[in-house]
This record gives C-alpha cells, sequence and structure tokens, in this order.
C-alpha cells in the first residue's frame, strides 16, 4: 500500500509555493486564531472557542454560529499540527495543548463532544443526522487529533477523539439496539480510516464501512428519521431536502453521477476510495472511477472546481458549467484534491494528480488572498463586481475576497491544505517513490532501514524543469516521476545521460537509482489556446489560456473595463512575460485581440451595434495572469474564458 | 386628455390575434373558471372561490394559499368584463354576477374585505403593509369594479370597491389619526386613478397621490412597522427586505433607475404616469421619463421583459442582462405594456408604443400557450430544459409552461390583457384619433356628436400594409398614425394618392380625413440582423434576428440539440418562409450557419476542439421562428440570441 511520506520529512522551500507555505504560519494561523477568538472586529463573529469554554462550564451561554461551528476550532488546530511538523514554535504548540484541553474540558462523560447540541439541544443528540453535523465535526475532530498526533507525538486530543468515536461505535452500526444512520455531511468516513491507522482499531475501519454501505439505502434514513415525533428542523423545512443533495439517493455503489452538495459527495467519495484499498473492494473502486470521471470529464470547471449551482453548492448536470453564477467552493476543490491524491494512491495511476494539481494550482490558491487575511468561498470563472449585488441571483458571488465568514468552512480548510501540502508530493511503497508533484524540497526518509535524501530542485511551473538528486547509504530506489499530461515532450536524465524510461500509469519509471545520481526531469511549458466542450453552452465561441498547470484569467486592471467585449486573437502568438516583481514573481501573457466599443449607446440592441464595422472595433493587446493570483490588486472585473477570433 | 376608445366599440378581427382573442373567452376563461373552483386535478390548487365562501361564513375552514390569492378572482373578473364587452355571453355573466354577490357576502361591516386577514390574521390587518398585499388585493378589486362597470353598466361590484376604498380613504392619509404607511407592492395607486374616472370621487385621486408622494420619506414606513409589538412576517425574517425592493428608497421624484421587483415597480410608475397627467406634474413625469429611459435603453431584454434576478423577481444593475437565470415575468412584461400605454397618453409621443408592442407582441403573448391552458411566469431568452432541474440556481426557469402556479398572477393577468387588447390600439382627444398598433379591427365612436366609422385592415405583422377604410357622417377627423421605429421607409396613400404627411411625435399626421376617405399606410416589414450593446456581458459576439416588432429565437425542434454549438452567418440572407399550418400561420426566417462538433468528447478543454478545424465544423440551416410561439410543439432548447460568424 503506497503512503505518503511524513510532513516531518520533507523541507518544502519552493520559490512558487513559499508565498503560501511560510504565510500560513506565520499570518494565517495567528489571524485565524484572533478570528476564532472574536478579536476581529473586520471579520464576522465566530464564537468558537467562547463555545467551547461554555460548554466546559467556564463561562455562561449557549453555543452561537452555524450547528458545525465546532469544526472551525478542529480544523485549525489540523493546520496548525501540520505546521508544527516542520516548523517548530512552543508558543503554537503551548496554545494549541491548551485548547485541547479545553475541548477536553467541553467533553461529555460518554464522551460526546459538540457545543451545539450540548448547550443548546440536548434532547436532540442524533435525532437530524441530515443537518446536525455531529458527525461531520466528529469527523474533523478525529482528523486534527491524528494529525496532532502523527506531528507532535501527544496523545490528548486522540484520546478525546477515540473517547467520542467510541460512543459513535455503540450508536451506529447494524444491531438492533443501534441507529441504522448516516451522516447528512461526509466526513467522518474518512477520518475513521485515518483514526484506523494511527490506532490499529478495526471498529474504526468497520464502521466507516458501515456508514459508507448504509448510505442510500431504502427506505431513505433522511425521510425516516424526519417521522420521529419532536424532529426539528434547523436550516429550515426545505433546506435542500433531496436526497440526491445528500448523495442518499442511492447506495453509492449505484451511484453513477456526482451529486448535490459538492463538498459533502467528494469527501464521501474520499472515503469510499479509502474503503475500496484497505477492503480490496474492486466493485467500490469501479463506482470511485465512474464518478471520479463524471466529475473531470463533464462536471468540473477548467480551474479544478466543481459545484455549478450557487443554490445550495451543488452539483446539477452534465456540461452545466456557467461562469457567473457558479458555486465552485475553495472547500469543494480542496476535496477533489484529496478525491485525486486517493484515486492515484489506490490505482497507481498518476493522471489523478493531474487534476488534483489543477484544483491545488487554481481554484484552492484564488481561495486565500496573498496576505493571508482574505478569502473566497466562492470562485467564480468570471466576475462583473456591479452585478453582484445583495438580494438577487448572484449574490454569492463576491467580487473581493472576504475576511471571514458567517459559515467559515473554507479558510481553515485552505490552512489545513497548505500546511500539509507535503503529502501530495511523494507516495512510497517498499523501495519504490513516486514524485506526483514538482515542488522544490528536500526528503529523508528510509527504505529497508537505510537512509535515503532526495532533493528536488526547480521553479516549476516558470520551467518544466526539476533536478533531483539522490543521496543514500547503500543502497538503491525505484523513481516513478508523474508525467503531466501537458508534458507532450516529457524526458529525462540521469547523470546527463538521457533515458528512455518506461511510462507506468503515467509515471516514468527509473530504476535502481543510486548514491549521487543526478537526475533531470524537463519538459516544455507553454502558454496553449483550449477550446471548450461544445456542450458547454456558455463557454462556446471562447477559449482560455492555459500554461502547465495555471490556468489564466484576464482582470480589469490590465485589460480596461468590460471585459466581455474583448477577443482574442487566436492566430496570434501568447507572449510570456516573467514578471519577478508582480505578486511574488509571476508569468504574465501577452497576447493580441479587439474590443467592441459603441458610442452612441442610447438602445439596446441595434443593427448599427455590429462588431465587425471598422469604427465599432479597436485593436488592443491583452494581458493574462494566472487564476490563482486573481484579485490581489484592485477590485475589477475577471475572465477566464474570453471569446475568440 | 387622450382616451382609450371604449372597449365595447371595437370589434377585433385579426388574423394574427384572433387566436388569442377568441381563445381567452372561449377556453381560457372556462380554464381559469375551473382552476378557482379547484376542479383541475392537474394544476396546483387555488383555494380561491372556497376563501371567499368561508369568509362569508358559508363555508367553515381557513384562508389557503397565497396572502394575495383573492386577486386572482378580481382579475380573472375583470378579464370576463373586458370579453363580456365584445362577446356577450348571458351564462358567463351570471357566474360573474354570483360571484361578484359572494365577494359582497365577504366582505366586512365597515367595508374590509380580504379572506387572508378576516380569516386567518383578524388582528393583522393594515399592520405589515411590507407584505401584506392587502392594498394590492385591494387595487385589483378596484380595477374589476371599473371594468364591470364599464362594459356591463352594473354596479355591485363597483359599490363593494367603493366601500373599501371609503375605508381605506378613512385609514390612510396625512392627518394625525390616520396611517403614514403606503403598499408594499404598488397597484391601487393606479386603480384608484381608474376608481376616480368612473365615479368622479376626488378623495379617490387624492389618495393615489398621497401614496406616491409619501413613499420612500424618512425614516422608512416599512422599517418603522416592524417594530410594533406584535409585528408578525409574512414570508419570512428575510424576505427581500430592503427599500429598493419595494421601491421604497427614496421618495418617487428623486428615483432614477429602476429598482427591485419588477412589477411593484412598473404598476407604481403606470400610476405615477397617471398622475402626472392628472395633475399636469412636470417634475413627476419627469421621473416617470428617466425611469422608463433606464428601463427601456439599460434593464429591458429584447423580447420587452424585465427582471434580470431570478432571486426576488428584481431588477438588478444597468446591462446585467442574464439569458439564461432572469426572471422577466409576464407580469412585468404586462405591467411594461401599461407604463408604455400611458407614457405614449401624457406625453402624446407614440414611440412609447415601440416598447410596448415590443413586450405585448413577444413577452406577454410567451406567457401563454396557444392551446391556452399552460403559461410561463418566467421568461428566458434561453433554455436548456435539463439544467432547470429542482433545488438548483436555475429552478425558477421552467422548460415547459405549467398548468397553474402556487402563486398565480400571470395567468389572470394574461386573459384581462388580451380580452381588453383594444384599449391599446386607439387614443382619440377631440377630434384626433391616434392609431397605435396595426390591428386589423372595426371601430365605432362619435365625435363631437358625429358618428365616426373606422375599419383598419391588415395582415401585419406578415406584412406592414394596413388599409384605413372611413365612414362619417358629415364630419372629419384628424388621423395620427404610430411610425414604429423600424418602419424606415412608412408611407402613407390618401386614395391612392401619395402623401408626405406631417411626424407629430412619431406620428404621421393626416388631417381632415373625411368620409369615404381610403388610406392606405405601408412600410416594409423584412427581417433584421440586430447586434446587443456590448456593455451586456452575455451577449457579446451574439446577434438576434428582428423582424418588425416580433423577435425571433431557435428551437431545438428545428435545430437539433445543442444550440449553442451554433453560430449564424451574418453574410448569409434572412429568408422568410410564410407557413400557414403551422401554429396558426407564423413566418419563419431561415439562415445559413454552422455546428461545432467534436467526436472523442471525454476532455472538459482541450487543444483539439478548436471549432475552426473542418473536422470539428459542420454547415447547416438555421431555422427561426418568432419567440412568442416557441414552446408549443415539443419540450426543448430555445435561444434568442445566437453566436455570429
Amino acid at each position: 500500500m503506497k503512503k505518503s511520506l511524513p510532513l516531518s520529512s520533507i523541507r518544502i522551500d519552493d520559490s512558487y509555493w513559499n508565498r503560501y507555505t511560510k504565510l500560513i504560519p506565520e499570518k494565517v494561523i495567528p489571524y485565524q486564531w484572533d478570528v476564532l477568538n472574536d478579536k476581529r472586529s473586520d471579520a464576522s463573529p465566530s464564537y468558537c472557542l467562547k463555545n467551547f469554554r461554555v460548554a466546559a462550564g467556564e463561562e455562561k451561554g449557549k453555543q452561537q454560529g452555524m450547528v458545525f461551528q465546532d469544526s472551525d476550532v478542529t480544523k485549525w488546530l489540523e493546520a496548525v499540527a501540520y505546521s508544527l511538523a516542520t516548523r517548530p514554535d512552543p508558543q503554537l504548540e503551548k496554545t494549541a495543548d491548551e485548547v485541547i484541553a479545553l475541548i477536553g474540558r467541553a467533553q461529555e462523560k460518554d464522551g460526546y463532544l459538540n457545543t451545539y447540541f450540548t448547550l443548546n439541544y440536548l434532547r436532540e443528540k442524533w435525532q437530524n443526522l441530515t443537518e446536525g453535523h455531529e458527525l461531520y465535526c466528529a469527523g474533523h475532530l478525529i482528523e486534527a487529533a491524528v494529525a496532532y498526533y502523527d506531528t507532535t507525538g501527544k496523545k490528548a486530543l486522540l484520546e478525546i477523539a477515540c473517547r467520542f468515536t467510541d460512543l459513535i461505535c455503540k450508536t451506529f452500526g447494524s444491531d438492533d439496539d443501534q441507529m441504522h444512520g448516516y451522516p447528512g455531511h461526509p466526513e467522518i468516513e474518512l477520518a475513521l480510516v485515518r483514526l484506523y491507522h494511527a490506532t490499529n482499531i478495526t471498529r474504526y475501519l468497520d464502521l466507516a464501512k458501515y456508514f459508507i454501505d448504509v448510505r442510500g439505502g431504502q427506505p431513505n434514513y433522511f425521510y425516516e428519521e424526519k417521522k420521529r415525533p419532536g424532529f426539528r428542523h434547523i436550516f429550515g423545512e426545505s433546506y435542500g431536502f433531496e436526497p440526491k443533495y445528500f448523495q442518499s439517493h442511492l447506495p453509492v455503489r449505484k451511484q453513477t453521477t456526482a451529486e448535490g452538495h459538492a463538498v459533502r459527495a467528494l469527501y464521501l467519495y474520499c472515503a469510499m476510495a479509502d474503503l475500496a484499498e484497505e477492503y480490496n473492494d474492486d466493485e467500490l473502486l469501479e463506482s470511485c472511477k465512474t464518478l471520479w470521471n463524471n466529475i473531470v470529464q463533464k462536471r468540473m470547471y477548467i480551474t479544478g472546481s466543481v459545484g455549478s449551482s450557487g443554490h445550495l453548492e451543488r452539483f446539477t448536470v452534465d456540461y452545466d458549467l456557467p461562469n457567473d453564477s457558479n458555486y465552485s467552493e475553495t472547500c469543494a476543490s480542496i476535496a477533489l484534491v484529496m478525491f485525486g491524491q486517493r484515486m492515484a494512491k489506490v490505482t497507481g495511476d498518476a493522471s489523478y494528480f493531474d487534476t488534483a494539481e489543477l484544483a491545488l494550482y487554481n481554484s484552492v490558491r484564488s481561495g486565500i488572498s496573498l496576505d493571508g487575511e482574505k478569502y473566497f468561498y466562492v470562485n467564480p470563472m468570471e466576475v462583473v463586481p456591479q452585478v453582484c449585488i445583495d438580494h438577487v441571483s448572484k449574490s454569492h458571488i463576491k467580487p473581493v475576497r472576504q475576511k471571514w465568514f458567517d459559515c467559515a468552512c473554507c479558510p481553515t480548510n485552505v490552512a489545513r491544505t497548505f500546511t500539509s501540502l507535503g503529502q501530495y508530493i511523494y507516495f512510497i511503497e517498499e523501495n519504490e517513490l513516486f514524485i506526483n508533484l514538482f515542488i522544490q524540497n528536500e526528503t529523508t526518509f528510509t527504505i529497508e532501514g537505510k537512509k535515503v535524501t532526495l532533493s528536488l530542485v526547480t521553479d516549476y511551473p516558470k520551467t518544466g524543469v526539476s533536478k533531483i538528486k539522490v543521496k543514500t547509504e547503500d543502497t538503491s530506489i525505484n523513481l516513478n516521476i508523474r508525467i503531466p499530461s501537458f508534458a507532450k515532450d516529457f524526458s529525462v536524465t540521469i547523470n546527463d545521460n538521457s533515458t528512455s524510461g518506461e511510462n507506468k500509469n503515467n509515471y516514468f519509471h527509473i530504476s535502481n537509482v543510486k548514491d549521487g545520481d543526478e537526475i533531470i526531469v524537463s519538459f516544455s511549458i507553454t502558454p496553449r489556446i483550449v477550446y471548450p466542450n461544445p456542450k458547454v453552452p456558455n463557454n462556446c465561441g471562447k477559449v482560455a489560456i492555459v500554461r502547465g498547470p495555471e490556468v489564466y484569467c484576464f482582470e480589469e486592471c490590465d485589460n480596461g473595463e468590460n471585459l466581455a467585449a474583448l477577443e482574442l486573437d487566436t492566430s496570434s502568438p501568447l507572449i510570456e512575460q516573467w514578471q519577478e516583481d508582480l505578486l511574488g514573481g509571476i508569468m504574465t501573457i501577452k497576447v493580441k485581440g479587439n474590443r467592441t466599443i459603441i458610442k452612441d449607446d442610447t438602445e439596446p440592441f441595434s443593427e448599427k451595434y455590429d462588431p465587425n464595422l471598422i469604427e465599432n472595433k479597436k485593436e488592443i493587446e491583452l494581458t493574462a495572469l494566472p487564476y490563482a493570483f486573481w484579485c490581489n490588486r484592485t477590485t475589477g472585473e475577471m475572465l477566464v474564458w474570453i471569446r475568440a477570433c
């Protein structure tokens, strides 16, 4: 079974990623700590830590915030854990230990842990799995606990999580005296697999399998629980209620299309992939592949984001990918990275990382500002700020990143993702090392008891050249280097000798790499014009620019207002310009195009507005920059898919 | 002051309009009667008549349906009244008289009349003007009463309406012991002007003026009333609440942009135009012109529909006109016709009828099926049926007309509009007759006591030729014939002699028309390609076809699925084809174009999908038909704005 290398063994020092990997511990974790403690007057109140203090009996009050508010703390703790793996910070660790102790004091005697129900609705525990998010919060608690144990070796949070999980194991299952339900928001399933690996306690893995297998059975559990006397809606009578929204319309093995709330769906699929591997369950793996293909081929944006419907943050139908009213939640892209990593791990096929990398480099990064204090929950493909007003269909689209959110899942999710970036770079299995991402780092690990140090030096994606050096004591490793789908001229030299190598599942396989070997991987990264699948209605006639893993966009501050009136000349060359001083160093792209300009526009439509008339057309040079970095200068329009001429 | 000719004096017999003017009395009014009596198991229950019977103490129960459910009955009665004007139907009139008597029995002693409050919330009368719709329902009651009195001479409903209005006059006004509020949903204001004309009671006109003048003052009445103890929300805490939604953000004379719920806005503007005329109020008229121009130049769809936001059925901002997620409510287009008629009346400028005609011929007609039993509430510019699913952002878009609606304002509104079509054809003022619309009819009226009969013979908009014959006893009239904005070659002959005439405010003015004169108006109606204002983002690169007052669209059943993949060749001629047997006789238009076809589409985007590659392009002939008639054959995609090449 492939595993990621431990985070503590990987030192990332990458000219491209440092802007995030340094930012998170230096600014984001402290900023989020302030927010979770309601110390930022410019951000929505969080109540998170207060809720735990109240539950611990140390303050008076009720739980405030969303039903899943607790998870913001545990996701923050998870980010802290990953950060401590490579960046010791005794003060931060002390703070985290105190939070963990507080969480422990807020835990009920039987292990139950959820401030919303403990403080506000004690009698409603487990009574509304559809909306209650208890199991979701438990999942994030478990993930934080495993992370904190892995990187600090401290067991306090793990013990809290196990006590709660043991209660959940008692409460849910197939026995007659157990509840036969499953979470409205999947998350605990993948967390239980992690907990099993941390503890070797098989009942945790079994419970994950139970939740997966029972999901979507008939009669639908979510309909049934609503019939119980005293059932109370948390989000209102009509909240998204249809089984598809909750991925409970069919048993998971019968599901063939990605449905409903995108984050729920993808966390579920992650657990399905995990369990397919743990149980060697080919049927479940086939379902994962089918769902993956449905997403990637028909329901995913070019930036690796998903969720076409603003209403309910959800998948809709094949090829419905509106650019200006979509959801494309940051968390959903994070979940897609997680699903892609798992699919690559279980199948051994590197091509899943093409999509994981796409999401990571584009819509996950767009979710956070370069100063680390502002976030996008929703990541549109195009924005016209003046239409994103309150109380209209597009009010979910924010033209600028926000300080915080009432429902603040994304900021902490970005933090835990970027602090654990190392987990995506490598897989190891016996003496096979798999390199999935081209991120400059040095890592040390052992193979058959022998220490191996590998350094990967690259300025990717500025170029596609990576230099890999191996130091080892008297052993050899096999290297498997991912061949990105766009790397048509992928080539490898070993100690300056070219090698033909072998493409194994989209990894370039090199056997018997020894101490002192230097491997140079290179492929060209040139900007390309890509065309949409014509079945996506709103993209017909448009093109996008991609360069390596990065999708490009056009911003108003470079190209003037009314970006929709621009056309890109596809016959004109795409000129790269490295701009060292811009946004931490980025590659911009210049290309010729034109703009439609109408002088007298008092009519809503007219024969006179023909854009092909010389008086209505102006030639201009267009400037594009990577989508990840949009909205880091001024507020304005943004566009990914641009009309072509 | 210009007036419409009485409906009873106009016999419409028009090859184009007969499909509706005969349909309404023959099928729609009986169908709606069944629905209002809950006799159609295939349509949403209405409860309308039942509510009145319960309020009259003749059945037990509570009011059911929307808070404004009563207005469906009064709008139906208004349609019946207009229908009886030219099509006597003793059985229908007897039914209407019985309904009127029932309404009378449901009226409270003090004149109050509203089944929702009488039956369910007696203590909340007038306490929630924001959401309560009491004044809105009163307005529709008044309109029905005036209509029924005008066409039947019967006073029963008028007396009911006056009793209620007298109560309202006592309740609302500037005196200290009166309420200083105004309706959340305008409608009563324009109705009060009608009631004043029917009764000559000036306090009704004064109350209309009061409601208009007090609206949008500070502090905002709608905020204030929420502070009262016991205030109860009807539509929920957050229902569209911002002053703009209710056109109460500013005094109406300070409003310069069309804001909020489109129907509310337009009913308000209608009353403003009425009062500008009644009081010779130039300032108010200027506001009307400013609002009109804002709508027509910046916030209106090519079909004459408005309401860019699906959420809250409202205006958004200038040039925000999404094609596939808009509201474009049928009622809003009806209200735009009403506003245009009033603006033409008060200013004497025929050009307002260009927009009124546009709305009438396109988005009002699209609101009803040719069998009269199915309705569109929402009239999109493009539809892909498979994306219009429940619980997503586009769930308000219905790809097929519906049997009825829980909120059923539109079906009865269409019925009253088409049965009173005659009101829009003519204005008369002394010996000046104004012809606004080219609809075949014969009308008889008097000028200075002398009878004049005028017949207008036309097949408009099949052609732009209309023959006008005048018979009169020893008098003459001046004729003013609207010159449509698209009629660039508008010409007139009088008794076969051409005449240069005079363009007076976009009317072709002919003086001294005598008995036996025959006037032939002609202008060419040829299909034209129009281009969007490039400030409308989603229309850039697209074109539309218009022909006379009709906007064209493309349907899947003529052009295959995936209409977005089509391009229209703007250099190719638009070929007209009259199809006598299709949908009651329509002019279709054929034009060359092409379709992008990708064979291997397993990738979401690709360099291989270039639509300019020969293997990806197929030349085809496109077929367009008038937008008004879409979705009368099979369910499928529809598109107005099509990509151009």
